[in-house]
């Protein structure tokens, strides 16, 4: 196979989506998506993500945080040097983007896993995996502050499926219904049960994310979860179950987490897809509920579900976006529960309160 | 277990969903779909939809089509003269519905499957169908001709949830990952790994569908799907898939499905959960392109893809509705590419067309 010449070394993600060249873009995705033996030949011209352990590796330059985009050659000496193998198995098809002579290349993503060295070895695993970052001029993130973090929403999106794609070939590897071995495409973009003929595809699971407001639209209704950092309060959200459209999961999840009912639901005409704890399709919604009803928060979910005004909101939101990651929350108990912060840009829900702080449509 | 007296007789499934008692109800739902001792105990004070081989028993009362809901003793009577057995194992909790005495009881779905007799028996399977819906006051409907015929939404929207489950809890009897028999809840409403410590729930895989017009609104391009009707056309519809918004799903499909770039998109705020193939979460867009550009449909999915004029849209919209179940269809083979229909009234594709055509709100 011959290697196309090195004008692969555009050093973060770019982007292309105007019009015919966008139709055509997204059916060779397609195609590369079914099409293994047309995948495999491409794979030494792709260019690629890279994510240790579940750390994707980013390149930050000033404020701004980009995902790091490595040639084949690249990767193989960097990855080859720390002992690590990487090939069509470890790997996922992400996008179709320009590559040398206008020619479209594919964009992959590859996800290893390092090796604990032993006990009484000198070496330790931040070190290495800290040393290879550096040689391919970038730096291992936390998948979450990744995605919090991420300046471009299309970097974030790609992430996304990256990490969702990952998670589900590591987990598909056997039919459900018979048990027999999984064939996973090349892509990962869907599994043959070699047995019987069920095929199996990578999904997004709709939640509802609604931001709560009294009748007045004056006062929001905030949550802050068990698993949520100290002093951080956001929207209400539940996964889509079948048989209900969104505003009747919107009404179910709000009666399930904080025990009233809504008077009404509004679609804000956004969502999001988002990696965790699933792969998850996240729906901006806004409800109306009176502040007389009794808050009663479900337990084994929440700690607390609590009424904000549109000032006390707009401190919390002055907070974080002066302090992005959020790193003066609080370390006293008693201060756990009150609003400090809400989540960092990157997710909808701060786009929700931020739009209604701003008293501006999302 | 003490029989509750039967007030269980309302042959039609009512529903309930003002203020506090829905939160209960919500509450009291989510309880028994994590619960099976709970359940179980209710088994025989809950009230029952029923399925044989996918055909759900619906009630027919002049033109209005509806569900068809029985008592576990008149149940139990019915089916035990037609040798089937119905039990937990193959029912699913659908709902929490008023009770005598003002309580709550579950709705279960029940799903059988009929044995086909053996070749040399005069009974016949599709007349001991008909016998036994006969002795409930009902008879078997084809799933489809059900989602698109029944009359209440409620109803629609359960039909799709007892569907989902009952194929998700068919399949799912394996953990994909490890191989491992799965520990299925008497809801149905989740499975637990007996080795390692996975959970696996049922899904709906969102899907955007959207009516494409051209920049002066007065032209929609409508699609044929080679396993429609002859005849029949309607909005283009595709999964999302992991990493993409709503927005993103809409541009992709149209151009993987039609060949065409959209210059505009716009959620419609309306969302239906459908059960076929698999359970999906259907969301109504709208988009802009121009009729300038060459269509390019894509011949594994469609087979014709053309612009049409309101006018035009309007006759088939009539015809559609003058003759719900599409009893004219052509049986012209040179007919079959022509705008005869849109889908019946129950497919949110059939509410989006006409709205469309009566150039009003969904």
């Amino acid at each position: 196979m011959l290697l196309r010449p090195s004008a692969l070394v555009s050093k973060t993600l770019r982007h292309t989506s105007n019009d015919m060249r966008y139709v055509e873009r997204m059916r060779l995705l397609e195609y590369w998506g079914i099409k293994d033996a047309a995948l495999t030949s491409e794979f030494r011209r792709s260019q690629f993500l890279v994510m240790v352990d579940r750390k994707p590796l980013v390149r930050k330059k000033g404020a701004s945080i980009q995902l790091a985009c490595h040639s084949y050659p690249e990767l193989q000496r960097s990855l080859g040097e720390y002992g690590f193998s990487f090939d069509t198995t470890n790997s996922c098809l992400l996008d179709a983007i320009e590559g040398p002579n206008n020619l479209m290349i594919p964009l992959l993503g590859t996800s290893l896993k390092a090796v604990e060295p032993p006990e009484d070895s000198p070496v330790r695993k931040d070190d290495v995996l800290r040393e290879l970052a550096k040689s391919l001029n970038a730096q291992f993130m936390d998948m979450r502050m990744a995605m919090l973090g991420l300046t471009d929403e299309k970097d974030r999106n790609i992430l996304a499926k990256f990490q969702s794609l990952s998670r589900w070939y590591k987990t598909y590897l056997r039919c459900p219904k018979c048990g027999s071995p999984l064939h996973m495409r090349v892509s990962k973009a869907g599994a043959n049960c070699l047995m019987c003929p069920r095929v199996y595809y990578p999904t997004c699971s709709p939640v509802a994310i609604t931001l709560v407001a009294d009748p007045t639209d004056s006062y929001a209704l905030l949550v802050r979860h068990k698993a949520s950092a100290p002093g951080v309060y956001t929207a209400v959200a539940g996964f889509a179950q079948p048989g209900e459209s969104l505003d009747e999961c919107v009404r179910r999840e709000i009666a399930e987490e904080i025990g009233v009912p809504v008077s009404k639901v509004v679609s804000l005409q956004r969502s999001q897809p988002w990696p965790m704890p699933n792969s998850s399709l996240m729906c901006a919604h806004y409800a109306v509920t009176e502040m007389s009803y009794k808050i009663d928060a479900a337990p084994s979910e929440l700690e607390s579900a609590r009424w904000f005004s549109r000032d006390e909101v707009a401190v919390a939101l002055k907070r974080t976006l002066d302090d992005p990651f959020l790193k003066g929350i609080p370390r006293d108990i008693n201060e756990r529960q009150e609003l400090h912060y809400i989540p960092p840009q990157g997710a909808i829900a701060h786009q929700m309160i931020r739009a209604w702080v701003e008293q501006r449509q999302l």
